[in-house]
This record gives C-alpha cells, sequence and structure tokens, in this order.
C-alpha cells in the first residue's frame, strides 16, 4: 500500500490555485510512497462527459506530474487519481479523490465510489466595475426603513391592507385558518424616506444600496410584480425615484434593483386575475392577451404553473420569446427602461429559476451600457449547484458576475456559535475559494443576513461581541460586503415576517451601530481588503482570516469561544508556507485571544514599528 | 261546551289596556255563552307567588265581569280564566287563557298547562325628558365615523395594532387560528371627526347622538374598558370631548355614552394582565390592589370569571361594594364624572348582566342631575325577561327608563322580508306594547340596526324601496328612533366585523339619504308621532301602523309584498272599533297600495281638503 498525498489547495500540487479559464494548462503533482510505483494516472473528465486518463511522470523522489489542458470549454471538470504500486509481486491498485470537506485527499478502494476533485474552468473573467469592487453595500427593503412624509402619511395606500400603527410595531402576517395572507400588511416607507437617510448612510460608510422590489405590486415585498414598468405608489412617484437616483450619484453612491423576472403577481397587468386591469389584459380573462404565451395553464384559466405552486405567483416561461424580448430584448425592455435611468446594476431573484440563455440575455443587454453589475439569488456553492437537472453556468462567464453569498453567512454562524469546528469553517470558505473563479468570488455579495434569514443578532443570541465579530468576518473577507438594514442598528427577530421590522430610528444600539461603522471603515481605509489575496487558518478554538498581497497582509484571529485561548505556535493556514505566512504565526505567537474577540495584524503596523524601532536608533 | 271570547286588547274585555300601576285597578269581562253558566273565575296569581281566584259576576248577556287590586307591589302578574259550564246534567269545568301570539285567548283543558295572560305592574310612571322624547337619535361607533385629522392621521395609534389603509377598506378581525384577536383593527375616528360632522347630522335632522364606548381600552370597540376615567387617546383628548359635547349642547343636540360596567379589559388598570399600569395597580398582580375584590379568582390569577368565557374580558362582580363606588357610589365616582361634564344620559351595556340593585343605583346617581335619560341593552321582551334566574325588574321604575328596542327591527325584517305574515307581525308588536309600561315603550330606543347585527339595507337584500319601508317603520313608531351611522348612507354587511366599516363620506347612497332625511322630518313635523297612542292593523299583505289622539291620527300602510294590493274593507284593527278607526279603514278603502311601496294618511290632509271643500262652496 503506498502513502499518497495530494491537497489541491497548495501550489505544490496543482498550479494554478482554483478555477482555471478555458484553454488554461494546469499542472498537477502528486506525492506516491512504495516500494515500486507502477504507474500513476490523472483520472479526468469533462462534466456529463467520458473520462480521460493521462499517466503521469516521475519528477523526483516520490512526486508525479502531468499537465492537462482544459480545452473542452467552460464548465466543471472532476477528477481523481490511480496509482498502481507493486509491493512483492502483486499489483495493487488504489485510487485517490476528494473528502467532503476538501483540500488534502483521501484513499478509495477500486470497489468504492471515488469522490472527485473539482476544477472549475470559467470562459472569462468576470471582473465587475471598480465603483462596485469599491462597494460597501446596504440592503433595503423599502416598506421598512423610512418613510420621507410628515407624520407618517403613507403615499397612496393600497385598499384593503393595514397600516402599522407605528413604526415600533412587530410585523405580522394577516393569514387564515389555512395559512393563506388575507390581507398585506404594510409601514410605509419610501422613497423619500431613503433620500432624506443617505447622510445617515453615508456616515456609517455605505456606498451602495440593494433595493428589495420597488415595482407596483401587491404585497409588501413586492417580489409579486404588478407592473414591471411603474414604480409602486406606495414608494412614492418615478420622479422621485429618478430623484432618489440622482442625489445618490451625486453623492457617490450607486444602486442595484432586485430582478423578478421567475413569476408575476396573480392581481398583475399580465394575468390580471381580478381583472383590475381592465378586463383584456391579462392572460387569465383572455387567451388572446399579448401575455397569454408567458404562463402555462393546465386547464384555463384557473389550473396554472405557479412558484412553488403558490397561487398567487403565477410562473412565468422564462424561454417564451415574448417574455424575454419584453424584459431585455426589446428596445423599450424593462431592463433597457430602468438601466438607461441609472440603475448600477441587478440582483437577479431566484436566479436558479432562471435559465442560463435567460441570465445571458439580461447580461448582454447591460453590456449595453457601461459599468453595470449583474447578480443573482443562489443559495449554495454556486459553481457546482444543479437546478432543475441542469448544471448551471452562473459564474463562468458572460452570465452573472457575482452571486449572494449565504455560505459565507452559515460560516459564520457556524462559527461563532461553535457548531462547527474553526477547521471545518475554514476548509469550508476554502472550498468555496477553490471552486468560484477567482473574480466572482471577488465580486460576491457578502451577507450575513438578509430579507429572507433569522435577523444575524437573534442568530448569535443576542451576543454583542459575537456580533462584532460577524460584522469583522464580513468586512475582512473578499467580496463586496452588504449590511441588511437594521443590523447595524439592534433589530432582532427569526425569519419572516420578524426579520423586517421598522429601521428603529428613535432606538438605535449605539454599541452596535459603533462597531458596524468601525469595521466599515476599516476595510474602506485597507484597498488590501477589496483585491489581497486570502487564506484562512485555524488552531484548536481559533479561526483566521489573512489578506495579502506580495508585500502586504491583514490578519484577523478569531477566537469564537468562551474561554480566552493562547496561540502556542499551533495555527495551521490552509496555503503554502511563505515568509509572510510564517511572519504572521511568528506575530500571533504567545499572544492570548480573549474570549469571543479577535486580535487584529496587519503590515502597516509592523513597517511602523520598524520605523519607530529605526526612528529611535537614529536618535 | 261554552263558547268563550277574551281579548285583553281590546278595552270591553280589560280595562286599562296593558300595564298597570302598583295599587291599581282593573277590570276583566269575558263572554261566555253556554246553556247554562255554573260559575267564572279569574285566577291570577303574582310572579313566582300563589294563585288567586275571584269570580266573575254576570253583568249582562253573557258577560262576566271581575275587578283585581294590583295591590303585591309592581312585578308580573299572570292570570287565566275558568268557566264551569252546565250541559244537561253534566257540569264541565274549561279553562281559558292565552295564546302565544297574544290577544284574543283560546281554550285548554284542565289537563293542559294553560299558558296565562301576563299583565306588568309598574312601580311608577317613567317618562323620559323631554329632549330625549323629541329625540331622533344616531348611533356612531366611534371608530367608523370620521376622522377629523388632516391626512387621516390617526391620534396616538395604538402599539401593535393595524391601521385600515383607506377609509374604503373592509373591516377585517386579525385572529389565529384558534380564532383569537392577534392584533386591533383601527380606522382612526376621532372626536374632532365628529365635531365636523354637527353640520352634517343637523341637516340629516338628527338631535342626539349614541356614542359607543370611549373611554381608554385596548380594541376598536372599547367594550373592553381600560380605564373608566380616561377618554382613548385614539378618539382625542378629554378637552376634546368636552368641546364635542359643548358643541352638541350648543346645537341643541343631546349625548347620551355606552356605560360597559359587566366586565373590563385584561389590560386594564383595574387586572392590569401585562402590568402595562404599574406593577402593583391591577388585580392579576397584586391581591393587595384596591380592585382586588371586584374579581372572581377560581384560581389566582390565571383563572377568573370572565365575560362568556372571553378571558380578555374578566367579569367584575358587581354586588362588590367598591365596584359600586366606584361606578356610581362615591362622590368622584364614574357616572358622576362624565355627567357632571355634560353627558346626557347612558345606555347600559348587557343590562342583562347587572343586577337590579346595581341599575337601580346608578338610576339614583343619574336622579342628582336633571334631565338625564337612563337607557338598558335588552334583546328581547323586556318586561319578562328572565336572566341569571332572576325575573328583570329593568323597566317597573327606578330602573330603565327604557330599552334598546331590537324586538322592532326583528318585526320589521319579518313583516319586509315576508318572514311572518303581517298578522304575526302585528300582533307582536301589540304585544310588546302590552306587556311594556306605556311610558317605557315611548322611551325605547328604537332601532332597525346596530353595531350588533347586520347593516339593514343587507338584510333586506339591498332593497331600496324596502329600506325606505324599514325606515317609514322605526319613523312611524312610538319611541325614539335611533339611525345606525351609516345606514343612512347605503352602508352594507353582514355581522360584525362587516357592519362597523368606515362611514362612505366619498359615496353616500343620494337615494337612501334622501329616504332617511324625509322619514326624519316626516317625524319631527308631527309630535303625534312623539307621543300618540299606537294601533296596528293588517289585511291580506298589508301592515300598518296607526298613531293617534283623540282627534288626530297619522296611518302608515305598508304592502311588503312585489304585488300591488288593493283594500277592500279587509283591514283588522287591533283595538276597539271607533269612528276615529272608521275613518281611516274608509279612507284606505279602495286605495291601491303599490308593492313594497305604502300609503300615508293624516288627518292633517283631510281636514285641508274639507277646508278646501268649505271654501270652494263658499265661493
Amino acid at each position: 500500500m503506498a502513502v499518497i498525498r495530494f491537497n489541491p489547495w497548495k501550489i505544490a500540487y496543482k498550479t494554478p490555485f482554483g478555477a482555471v479559464k478555458e484553454n488554461e494548462v494546469a499542472t498537477f503533482t502528486i506525492e506516491v510512497m512504495a516500494e515500486e510505483v507502477v504507474a500513476v494516472k490523472l483520472v479526468i473528465h469533462k462534466d456529463f462527459q467520458t473520462e480521460k486518463i493521462i499517466s503521469m511522470k516521475r519528477q523526483g523522489e516520490g512526486q508525479f506530474s502531468c499537465e492537462y489542458f482544459f480545452n473542452q470549454r467552460s464548465g466543471l471538470y472532476f477528477y481523481h487519481f490511480e496509482i498502481q504500486t507493486k509491493k512483492g509481486d502483486e499489483v495493487v491498485t488504489e485510487l485517490y479523490g476528494a473528502t467532503k470537506e476538501g483540500g488534502e485527499g483521501q484513499k478509495f478502494s477500486p470497489f468504492e465510489r471515488v469522490w472527485d476533485f473539482q476544477v472549475t474552468c470559467y470562459k472569462k473573467e468576470e471582473k465587475a466595475p471598480e465603483w462596485y469592487r469599491n462597494g460597501v453595500f446596504y440592503q433595503i427593503f423599502p416598506d421598512r426603513f423610512a418613510n420621507g412624509n410628515p407624520n407618517r402619511i403613507v403615499n397612496s395606500p393600497k385598499k384593503n391592507s393595514y397600516i402599522y400603527a407605528t413604526e415600533e410595531d412587530d410585523p405580522l402576517y394577516v393569514k387564515d385558518s389555512e395559512g393563506e395572507i388575507l390581507r398585506w400588511d404594510f409601514f410605509g416607507g419610501n422613497f423619500k424616506g431613503i433620500l432624506q437617510k443617505i447622510p445617515y448612510l453615508k456616515e456609517l460608510g455605505v456606498n451602495g444600496i440593494y433595493l428589495t422590489p420597488i415595482f407596483e405590486a401587491n404585497s409588501n415585498h413586492r417580489y409579486d410584480t404588478a407592473d414591471y414598468f411603474a414604480i409602486d405608489p406606495v414608494l412614492g412617484t418615478e420622479e422621485e425615484f429618478k430623484r432618489l437616483l440622482d442625489t445618490l450619484h451625486e453623492n457617490d453612491m450607486h444602486l442595484i434593483l432586485d430582478g423578478v423576472f421567475s413569476h408575476v403577481g396573480q392581481h398583475s397587468r399580465y394575468f390580471n386575475v381580478d381583472g383590475a386591469y381592465g378586463e383584456h389584459t391579462g392572460a387569465y380573462h383572455d387567451r388572446h392577451s399579448p401575455y397569454y404565451s408567458w404562463f402555462t395553464f393546465y386547464e384555463y384559466p384557473t389550473e396554472y404553473a405557479s412558484w412553488w405552486g403558490i397561487k398567487d405567483l403565477p410562473e412565468v416561461n422564462k424561454a417564451d420569446d415574448s417574455f424575454q424580448q419584453f424584459i431585455y430584448g426589446k428596445e423599450d425592455s424593462v431592463l433597457t427602461k430602468w438601466t438607461e435611468m441609472g440603475v448600477d446594476g441587478w440582483r437577479l431573484d431566484v436566479a436558479d429559476e432562471l435559465p442560463d440563455t435567460f441570465i445571458k440575455g439580461i447580461r448582454k443587454n447591460l453590456e449595453n451600457f457601461s459599468e453595470k453589475v449583474l447578480l443573482g439569488e443562489v443559495w449554495e456553492d454556486a459553481s457546482n449547484k444543479i437546478s432543475y437537472n441542469q448544471r448551471r453556468d452562473y459564474i463562468l462567464g458572460d452570465h452573472l458576475q457575482g452571486v449572494m453569498n449565504y455560505p459565507l453567512r452559515n460560516s459564520v454562524i457556524d462559527l461563532l456559535n461553535e457548531n462547527k469546528p474553526p477547521e471545518s469553517v475554514a476548509k469550508a470558505l476554502m472550498k468555496l475559494y477553490e471552486n468560484y473563479p477567482a473574480d466572482v468570488f471577488f465580486n460576491n455579495l457578502n451577507n450575513i443576513g438578509t430579507h429572507d434569514t433569522e435577523r444575524i443578532f437573534s442568530e448569535l443570541g443576542k451576543h454583542l461581541k459575537k456580533l462584532d465579530l460577524a460584522f469583522a468576518m464580513m468586512f475582512v473577507f473578499p467580496g463586496i460586503p452588504c449590511i441588511y438594514y437594521g443590523d447595524e442598528a439592534g433589530l432582532t427577530g427569526g425569519k419572516d415576517p420578524e426579520n423586517r421590522k421598522f429601521f428603529p430610528w428613535k432606538n438605535i444600539d449605539q454599541d452596535i451601530y459603533d462597531s458596524c461603522q468601525r469595521w466599515i471603515y476599516f476595510r474602506k481605509e485597507h484597498a488590501l481588503l477589496k483585491e489581497g489575496d486570502v487564506c484562512f487558518f485555524y488552531g484548536p478554538h481559533l479561526f483566521g482570516i489573512l489578506r495579502y498581497s506580495v508585500n502586504e497582509y491583514i490578519a484577523l484571529l478569531i477566537n469564537p469561544g468562551n474561554y480566552p485561548t493562547t496561540v502556542n505556535g499551533n495555527l495551521t493556514f490552509i496555503a503554502d508556507e511563505s515568509p509572510l505566512i510564517k511572519e504572521v504565526h511568528h506575530r500571533f505567537s504567545n499572544r492570548t485571544v480573549k474570549e469571543n474577540s479577535y486580535l487584529l495584524i496587519t503590515s502597516e503596523q509592523k513597517r511602523k514599528s520598524i520605523e519607530k524601532y529605526r526612528s529611535m536608533t537614529n536618535n
């Protein structure tokens, strides 16, 4: 039996690190130690295609190498190794593949199904515009942020809806005994409110806003679009929206919108179940409706395909040409209208449910403009997600530029609530980094909470120091940090609707605000946090993120536990050793990290202390 | 077998008509026709006491009479007759008692339980003040009538309550799957709104307002009193209430309030389940609370007596001396505070559940002021209601002066929806008239709908002409008409919450308004409709109300059916024949009443036509 070692996270074994570009060549090197090595083979296949077997050549003592030319276009490639060794007369075949956690692999017997290592092969670099890369985003659920009218007057309240009596009220759905929404509930946040809060956002350090849907709809969340060309009148007028957009731009801020193209509302102009948009507009009342082909009727008009079976949300057939033209194809398409007005980017709702060609069409539309960004809602590792029996091309080029980084949020919670040991968390993040094309990873919209999750403060047991660590992780992580409105003010709550409380303007938690603002400012002061490489490290009860370039570094070391921990040369860095890493390790050594706390070191400090030392010795 | 006839509705058989006063003498006369009459006896007993048997003396051919001295104090007396006749040698005993419908009686065999005739014996006349007797009332559910603030701003909205988005919204309770209210819903009507609508009310012809509860409470209906000494801040301030009251008085209008003394809210200052009124105020948190003795705890503090088992409404022990002192006894009692401020009267909520002594105490308090009125919520014939195993003294003197006349509403609906033939309706109303002390009958607050019933317009199938007939009946009926806000504007809806829509200020149904206003003005022009005696009459498909005095009359003849009907001398008047009745009958004869319509004749018309004839013949 041979001793075999391969770890794609280290340059010694696989180069380049992580994803490769189409037609790039990668080198694989594996260590095999045995009495006699008969053959070492790289067994590699493109996703859903047949295997290729490549003999690896001995390079030195126990090292076998080969190159692989990624010439089968972009997509996922999977590989493992086949090793034949001889012990006496006996030839033994062993397989070597991946572990679930990633990094160093493991042996498999020939009778097992091998877990392959993944290489993501992308079509082109997808570096998002500078403004976005430099962004600190803030997600606003418009009904719940700020009402710019005096006396909390609500713009054009919708008939048969409820308005919360006070902004301090707890959100509550009004449902019948079957759980169907009987009536929508509004606080009445609006564009004027956001406009008035621009100074607040600037002071906090935010320079980008992601707004959840703003088009005419029935609900308070507006994911049930009624008219893609109209601003919901509860939020204000189109002029007010334009004014908000212009004012943001004047303040060097940017705005991205939520594009909800998977389904529409049943009360929409397009489906028009209740005839509110006129008798012959929608598909429900008129088979000759221009929108009829958008929908899939099983039995006209009452039985139709709907999102997750929710009748309120008729699903749109995204393959329908007229729908594609309407959304992004035509000269006066939805996307063109709003992007032309100045919207800086789009976040595609349920990107899983949008066909690749549809996303590609949207991207193509945006390419007509400059400096726009396209993101998608994907909850898992977007590199290898299979949805609707299809491996998705989201992040391989010409589609999404980045996704909402929910895996980061999961890791933050796993670490800080000690659901998983630091080692597992470090590996999970490293695997994500490995699988994503680097530019996409750096384009991701990171979050520690959104309108679809529990509030991070509640998730962390309302633990102030843990919340500070969560902010720390998000702001030190590669990608664009995005604060869910109110997380910086101490909002609490479980899932929807508790996570959609109104912003507590009269009751902002100053400690939390200070913590969040401090991390924002820290990030903005350090370009390294935007573009620097990343490496994760861990020790017993310790987790670290290292951001670095050739000469610089910033290292954050977190103790998620409830007892102080001292670093005793026992940190493991998931990367090759280097003088820089050694220095970081050395600087942390013998230092104690307090419970639920962190240490932060930067090359700048070092330099300054050296300068200080020099200036002292020069004296 | 004898032929027997007795009808307490006719003076020939019983005099005086209807209820008698303590120590008054009544004369009973019965007709018995047989071969030989052996004995005729009046068998009479006071409620729950033993029978007295009085021999009746032959007065003329087949007539037997006796007097009865009502000297056993006020209360109900019940009687029937025992008749012995001889046929050949055989003596036959027959009993004669009442029918369910009232009026002429029926025979019973000696083996049956006889239904007795009822005589109500009252302690004293209870003529309500002139202003009240001249009233046309208007019931306002304050949250739903008018908001006097600009932009529909709601005064002091309650935390965790909902405000309706528009005044046109349909009311809806927010309940959990067990039917418990999760959150209260408000439109935000207020005192300022009522104040602003005084000109509207005056134009309509209203001169009295009955407000459902206005004291601090959690709910929108405010039957869950939280503080008897505080105005609910959603309605406005005490100053605003005082201003409303004063302005009403300046406009010759009066105001009565809803006194809710059977229970309080669990969130009240007195019970204080959630400690909102301070930790030691209420009975729930403090056995030494001054309010502890008000409540009945089965297991302290969680198990307690509550109104109809609704935990939200802890029941008060009305026999508790401190509660009695608090409500009406002390110098600074609840009743004194508001009555001193100028409130003109009280309507006691669930009077059934207030002990007679409690109601008497309230009445005594009001006697300290002049010209106040005390009414009660009783849904049935208040003369003989038994509640909690007790015959109630409501209307016998020194208690209530009148009750809400729900039986009238029932009769109106029975007649107009043709649920019952006109004869039954006429008899039901006549029986009510017979049973009530006349003054109480003339004090009753009549209604065709309240906050506790379906909207009359809906009840009548949105039939405009039937609604006009319903107004006609209420405004021609003895007692004080009370319009439920919005009934004059075309509001529709079933029971609570549909019957509590916001007043449709932008969408008043002009036809309905005109109908209501016309009847109000008609009533106000004719004093006879306030104090004149009443008699009901009927024919096939016809129902009539005759109001009359010695020389005057007004007669309303209604055809509730869907076909025209001609009067062919076939009207039956439930009263003795008289020249006046003959004239009325004559004037209706041969006239046709259109479907769902009425004829209205007055002695005034007759007089005028005679005068006209005279002036013509004099020429």
